[in-house]
Protein backbone atom coordinates (compact mmCIF):
# COMPACT_ATOMS: atom_id res chain seq x y z
CA UNK A 1 0.00 0.00 0.00
CA UNK A 2 1.66 3.53 -1.41
CA UNK A 3 -0.49 5.56 0.76
CA UNK A 4 -0.30 3.34 4.39
CA UNK A 5 2.10 4.99 6.93
CA UNK A 6 2.65 1.95 8.61
CA UNK A 7 4.11 0.19 5.39
CA UNK A 8 6.20 3.51 5.02
CA UNK A 9 7.54 2.76 9.02
CA UNK A 10 8.30 -0.77 7.35
CA UNK A 11 9.97 0.31 4.51
CA UNK A 12 12.10 3.11 6.37
CA UNK A 13 10.20 6.13 4.96
CA UNK A 14 9.03 7.45 7.91
CA UNK A 15 11.22 6.86 11.28
CA UNK A 16 9.79 5.34 14.34
CA UNK A 17 11.35 4.02 17.58
CA UNK A 18 11.86 0.10 16.51
CA UNK A 19 11.46 -2.21 19.52
CA UNK A 20 11.62 -5.54 17.37
CA UNK A 21 11.09 -6.89 13.97
CA UNK A 22 11.76 -10.18 12.20
CA UNK A 23 10.73 -11.36 8.82
CA UNK A 24 6.61 -11.27 9.42
CA UNK A 25 6.13 -8.69 12.29
CA UNK A 26 7.73 -5.19 13.16
CA UNK A 27 6.81 -3.29 16.48
CA UNK A 28 7.41 0.33 17.25
CA UNK A 29 6.12 2.89 20.02
CA UNK A 30 3.21 4.56 19.12
CA UNK A 31 3.76 8.24 19.12
CA UNK A 32 1.04 9.16 21.14
CA UNK A 33 0.88 6.64 23.64
CA UNK A 34 -1.80 5.83 26.15
CA UNK A 35 1.32 5.28 28.84
CA UNK A 36 5.07 5.49 27.59
CA UNK A 37 5.77 2.68 26.40
CA UNK A 38 2.81 1.88 24.30
CA UNK A 39 3.92 -0.52 21.53
CA UNK A 40 2.15 -1.18 17.82
CA UNK A 41 2.52 -4.49 17.06
CA UNK A 42 2.19 -4.85 12.97
CA UNK A 43 2.86 -7.14 10.51
CA UNK A 44 5.04 -6.78 7.36
CA UNK A 45 2.61 -7.43 4.64
CA UNK A 46 -0.42 -5.29 4.26
CA UNK A 47 -3.91 -6.47 5.99
CA UNK A 48 -6.75 -3.18 6.42
CA UNK A 49 -7.96 -5.29 8.96
CA UNK A 50 -7.59 -8.64 11.63
CA UNK A 51 -10.27 -9.99 9.73
CA UNK A 52 -8.35 -9.94 6.28
CA UNK A 53 -5.02 -11.47 7.69
CA UNK A 54 -4.49 -15.37 7.11
CA UNK A 55 -4.62 -17.98 10.03
CA UNK A 56 -0.95 -17.67 10.13
CA UNK A 57 -0.28 -14.02 10.07
CA UNK A 58 -2.51 -14.11 13.00
CA UNK A 59 -0.76 -16.90 14.73
CA UNK A 60 2.76 -15.29 14.26
CA UNK A 61 2.18 -11.38 15.07
CA UNK A 62 0.33 -12.89 18.26
CA UNK A 63 2.84 -15.16 19.75
CA UNK A 64 5.39 -12.01 19.01
CA UNK A 65 2.67 -10.14 21.24
CA UNK A 66 2.84 -12.30 24.21
CA UNK A 67 6.64 -11.91 24.04
CA UNK A 68 6.66 -7.88 23.97
CA UNK A 69 3.95 -7.94 26.80
CA UNK A 70 6.31 -9.73 29.23
CA UNK A 71 9.13 -7.73 28.27
CA UNK A 72 7.59 -3.88 28.38
CA UNK A 73 6.05 -5.34 31.38
CA UNK A 74 9.01 -5.50 32.81
CA UNK A 75 10.95 -2.59 30.78
CA UNK A 76 8.18 0.06 32.04
CA UNK A 77 7.51 -2.30 35.79
CA UNK A 78 3.52 -1.61 34.79
CA UNK A 79 0.73 -3.19 36.95
CA UNK A 80 -0.55 -5.04 33.81
CA UNK A 81 -0.50 -4.76 30.04
CA UNK A 82 -3.37 -4.24 27.85
CA UNK A 83 -3.55 -5.85 24.07
CA UNK A 84 -5.96 -4.09 22.10
CA UNK A 85 -6.91 -4.18 18.52
CA UNK A 86 -9.53 -1.66 18.13
CA UNK A 87 -9.91 -1.72 13.87
CA UNK A 88 -11.14 1.34 13.07
CA UNK A 89 -7.68 3.57 13.68
CA UNK A 90 -5.23 3.20 10.76
CA UNK A 91 -5.87 0.89 8.29
CA UNK A 92 -3.00 -1.56 8.87
CA UNK A 93 -4.20 -4.35 10.81
CA UNK A 94 -2.02 -3.61 13.84
CA UNK A 95 -1.79 -4.63 17.61
CA UNK A 96 -2.08 -2.04 20.79
CA UNK A 97 0.35 -3.17 23.58
CA UNK A 98 -0.49 -0.37 26.29
CA UNK A 99 1.23 -0.33 29.97
CA UNK A 100 -0.47 0.04 32.57
CA UNK A 101 -0.80 1.51 36.32
CA UNK A 102 -3.66 0.61 38.93
CA UNK A 103 -2.97 4.29 39.84
CA UNK A 104 -2.95 5.79 35.61
CA UNK A 105 -6.25 6.96 36.30
CA UNK A 106 -8.18 5.19 33.47
CA UNK A 107 -10.98 2.82 34.25
CA UNK A 108 -9.77 -0.99 33.64
CA UNK A 109 -12.52 -1.57 30.97
CA UNK A 110 -15.19 -0.16 29.30
CA UNK A 111 -18.52 0.20 31.23
CA UNK A 112 -20.82 -2.96 31.46
CA UNK A 113 -24.44 -3.27 30.92
CA UNK A 114 -26.68 -5.76 32.16
CA UNK A 115 -28.98 -7.74 29.55
CA UNK A 116 -32.52 -8.04 30.04
CA UNK A 117 -34.73 -11.17 30.67
CA UNK A 118 -34.51 -13.26 28.01
CA UNK A 119 -32.32 -10.87 26.14
CA UNK A 120 -28.96 -13.19 25.88
CA UNK A 121 -30.32 -15.93 24.80
CA UNK A 122 -31.78 -14.15 21.76
CA UNK A 123 -28.66 -12.53 21.05
CA UNK A 124 -26.39 -16.00 21.47
CA UNK A 125 -28.75 -17.78 18.79
CA UNK A 126 -28.45 -14.42 16.67
CA UNK A 127 -24.81 -14.97 16.65
CA UNK A 128 -24.98 -18.68 15.85
CA UNK A 129 -26.99 -18.33 12.72
CA UNK A 130 -24.22 -16.42 11.59
CA UNK A 131 -21.53 -19.11 12.42
CA UNK B 1 -8.77 -25.00 38.70
CA UNK B 2 -11.21 -25.56 40.98
CA UNK B 3 -12.39 -22.26 41.98
CA UNK B 4 -12.22 -20.91 38.31
CA UNK B 5 -15.63 -19.79 37.27
CA UNK B 6 -14.53 -20.06 33.03
CA UNK B 7 -13.62 -23.56 34.87
CA UNK B 8 -16.94 -24.50 35.82
CA UNK B 9 -18.47 -22.96 32.59
CA UNK B 10 -16.52 -25.25 30.51
CA UNK B 11 -17.27 -28.03 32.61
CA UNK B 12 -20.73 -27.19 32.46
CA UNK B 13 -21.21 -26.24 35.94
CA UNK B 14 -22.08 -22.96 35.75
CA UNK B 15 -24.55 -22.14 32.64
CA UNK B 16 -23.07 -19.66 29.81
CA UNK B 17 -24.70 -18.84 26.58
CA UNK B 18 -22.00 -20.74 24.49
CA UNK B 19 -21.83 -19.38 20.76
CA UNK B 20 -18.81 -21.75 19.83
CA UNK B 21 -17.11 -24.77 21.09
CA UNK B 22 -14.05 -26.74 19.70
CA UNK B 23 -11.52 -29.45 21.35
CA UNK B 24 -8.83 -25.95 22.53
CA UNK B 25 -11.49 -23.17 22.93
CA UNK B 26 -14.67 -22.21 23.79
CA UNK B 27 -16.97 -18.77 23.31
CA UNK B 28 -19.96 -17.61 25.27
CA UNK B 29 -21.66 -14.45 25.93
CA UNK B 30 -20.20 -11.95 28.74
CA UNK B 31 -22.85 -11.83 31.10
CA UNK B 32 -22.42 -8.43 31.80
CA UNK B 33 -21.59 -6.76 27.85
CA UNK B 34 -20.19 -3.22 27.41
CA UNK B 35 -22.78 -3.96 24.23
CA UNK B 36 -25.10 -6.96 23.78
CA UNK B 37 -23.18 -9.64 21.75
CA UNK B 38 -20.26 -9.01 23.49
CA UNK B 39 -18.43 -12.43 23.79
CA UNK B 40 -15.60 -13.83 25.36
CA UNK B 41 -13.06 -16.37 23.83
CA UNK B 42 -10.59 -18.64 26.54
CA UNK B 43 -8.83 -21.57 26.37
CA UNK B 44 -10.14 -24.75 27.52
CA UNK B 45 -7.22 -25.73 29.51
CA UNK B 46 -6.42 -22.85 32.47
CA UNK B 47 -3.93 -20.41 32.02
CA UNK B 48 -4.06 -17.55 34.13
CA UNK B 49 -2.67 -15.32 31.82
CA UNK B 50 -2.25 -14.79 28.19
CA UNK B 51 1.77 -14.71 29.05
CA UNK B 52 1.50 -17.82 30.51
CA UNK B 53 -0.37 -19.95 27.55
CA UNK B 54 1.73 -21.92 25.23
CA UNK B 55 2.67 -20.06 21.55
CA UNK B 56 0.19 -23.17 20.08
CA UNK B 57 -2.68 -22.12 22.32
CA UNK B 58 -2.30 -18.46 21.65
CA UNK B 59 -2.62 -19.12 17.43
CA UNK B 60 -5.52 -21.05 18.13
CA UNK B 61 -7.37 -18.90 20.29
CA UNK B 62 -6.62 -15.70 18.14
CA UNK B 63 -7.39 -17.56 14.97
CA UNK B 64 -10.46 -18.24 16.40
CA UNK B 65 -11.58 -14.82 17.99
CA UNK B 66 -10.68 -13.33 14.28
CA UNK B 67 -13.51 -15.28 12.94
CA UNK B 68 -15.98 -14.47 15.29
CA UNK B 69 -15.20 -10.87 14.76
CA UNK B 70 -16.68 -11.46 11.47
CA UNK B 71 -19.78 -13.36 12.82
CA UNK B 72 -20.33 -11.05 15.62
CA UNK B 73 -19.85 -7.95 13.51
CA UNK B 74 -22.36 -9.57 10.80
CA UNK B 75 -24.65 -10.76 13.69
CA UNK B 76 -25.00 -7.81 15.36
CA UNK B 77 -24.97 -5.35 12.81
CA UNK B 78 -21.99 -3.95 14.65
CA UNK B 79 -19.87 -0.68 13.26
CA UNK B 80 -16.56 -2.40 13.97
CA UNK B 81 -15.57 -5.18 16.83
CA UNK B 82 -12.64 -4.51 19.05
CA UNK B 83 -10.60 -7.57 20.39
CA UNK B 84 -9.51 -6.69 23.91
CA UNK B 85 -7.31 -8.95 26.61
CA UNK B 86 -7.15 -7.42 29.59
CA UNK B 87 -5.08 -9.32 32.28
CA UNK B 88 -6.28 -8.53 35.59
CA UNK B 89 -9.95 -9.22 35.64
CA UNK B 90 -10.73 -12.81 35.78
CA UNK B 91 -7.66 -14.67 35.59
CA UNK B 92 -8.11 -17.18 33.66
CA UNK B 93 -6.92 -16.57 29.97
CA UNK B 94 -9.29 -14.58 27.79
CA UNK B 95 -10.41 -12.63 25.42
CA UNK B 96 -12.92 -10.41 24.57
CA UNK B 97 -15.10 -9.30 21.39
CA UNK B 98 -17.00 -5.96 22.01
CA UNK B 99 -19.81 -4.64 19.08
CA UNK B 100 -19.11 -1.37 19.26
CA UNK B 101 -21.41 1.75 17.07
CA UNK B 102 -20.05 4.64 16.46
CA UNK B 103 -23.20 6.04 18.38
CA UNK B 104 -22.57 3.83 21.38
CA UNK B 105 -21.23 7.12 23.29
CA UNK B 106 -17.63 5.70 24.68
CA UNK B 107 -14.63 6.44 23.33
CA UNK B 108 -13.01 4.51 20.23
CA UNK B 109 -9.89 4.69 22.90
CA UNK B 110 -8.23 5.45 26.02
CA UNK B 111 -6.54 9.02 25.97
CA UNK B 112 -2.86 9.76 24.09
CA UNK B 113 -0.68 11.83 25.78
CA UNK B 114 2.44 13.31 24.06
CA UNK B 115 6.05 12.40 24.53
CA UNK B 116 8.64 14.73 26.08
CA UNK B 117 11.83 15.85 23.60
CA UNK B 118 13.83 13.09 23.90
CA UNK B 119 11.69 10.82 26.18
CA UNK B 120 10.49 8.40 23.27
CA UNK B 121 14.33 7.31 22.43
CA UNK B 122 15.09 6.83 25.90
CA UNK B 123 11.82 4.51 26.39
CA UNK B 124 12.84 2.16 23.13
CA UNK B 125 15.68 1.99 24.27
CA UNK B 126 14.72 0.76 28.15
CA UNK B 127 12.02 -2.11 26.56
CA UNK B 128 14.57 -2.93 23.91
CA UNK B 129 17.12 -3.61 26.72
CA UNK B 130 14.52 -6.58 28.53
CA UNK B 131 13.90 -7.83 24.92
Amino acid sequence: MNECIFCKIIKGEIPAEKIYEDDEILAFLDIKPVNPGHTLVIPKKHYEKMEAAPDEVVADIFIGAKKLMKTIKEAMSADFVALSVVGIDVPHFHIHLIPRYFNDKMPVFWPKKEYRKGEKETVAEKIKIFL
